[in-house]
């Protein structure tokens, strides 16, 4: 079975339990005759994919119920995968979003670590730094790295543990994330395992 | 006795308990006469006010052993103005800085409204909302612009209360940003009396 995630700038394709990126400006997926399970949050391809029957979008197939219409479909079949946490998915944004007894109780969008360190940059060329991720929360900075790495950080930190659930970290960034949250269990194929879960349900 | 805070985007003036901006860009400086005592925290038009005798530099007459090196100077003389308590600077960054028995104990920098607002258009079209400063920051958002909103204020909103102290609002956005901080004290010209503090010290 071929699944496919499509994000802004890669498809993120899993098939037998091997996981591999292409391009998004580089890759055809007329090129692919098999069948692919996939969901996708960018409109352009999404158009594209509609027109190539072996392409099955999954969107359809879940219970939109607790969700809410614009919310992204990554976010969805990232909750989906699981029955209880706080589920951080940090790409390009990072969201963070909350399930109870396999039931979504909402979520919100924060910068991812890219553009958050280009918000400083464009502020002042006096914030431009790298972020440190192993700063101690636990002290007020007293420095420029620090200061800026607080803000982003410890609000995100503060959130998120303020839920004292487990923790699901995936997304291109997740390892850097999880200096600040220890004890979080990182996993890249979370979306992946909302979508077989989805595809086993019928 | 005329004083003057310099931003990045403009010269704040105060003269007999009236304030009044003009244009950076615009704005000469040497037509001035009269004695001005100003901090700034903009590298190039420091340069300039260098040469101009009457413009007097108040940077040099703090005492900078509890501050950093690399702090903005717009961030000590609001610290220098309070005693105990949070300051909010929301300017094009938000700078927060606690202040514990007339000591400074720390402080982060977090984006202003604009800044992050233009980060989140960036990430995606999808999140070019404006900020919904009268979200309920106690419920997890089950919509995009709350889902932003949430991400931005939420964080500024946790951190800030945590410390359990009199909050101070200063800056462009102080209005903005008081509708979370409903008991803050809105002190536009909080810097100004960080500096008159400084020079009735001598």
């Amino acid at each position: 079975m071929l699944l496919c995630d499509i994000g802004n700038t890669s498809y993120h394709f899993l098939q037998e339990g091997r996981d591999y990126k292409e391009d998004v400006s580089a890759f055809d997926p007329a090129s692919i005759k098999q069948k692919v399970y996939y969901i996708c949050v960018n409109a352009a391809i999404n158009k594209v994919l509609t027109t190539l029957d072996n392409w099955i979008d999954l969107k359809d197939k879940v219970n939109m119920d607790d969700y809410y219409e614009t919310m992204g479909v990554d976010r969805i079949f990232a909750c989906e995968a699981v029955s209880n946490g706080v589920i951080i998915d940090a790409g390009s944004a990072i969201t963070v979003d909350v399930v109870k007894d396999g039931k979504f109780q909402g979520g919100f969008i924060y910068p991812g670590v890219n553009a958050m360190a280009k918000t400083y940059e464009n502020i002042s060329p006096a914030l431009s730094y790298p972020f440190n991720f192993d700063i101690d929360l636990n002290k007020l900075p007293k420095n420029s790295v620090d200061a800026i790495s607080y803000g982003y950080l410890k609000m995100l930190y503060m959130e998120v543990m303020s839920h004292d659930m487990e923790i699901y970290l995936t997304g291109g960034d997740a390892k850097k994330i999880s200096h600040i949250f220890k004890d979080a269990k990182i996993d890249e194929t979370l979306i992946f395992n909302g979508m077989k879960k989805i595809i086993s349900k019928g």
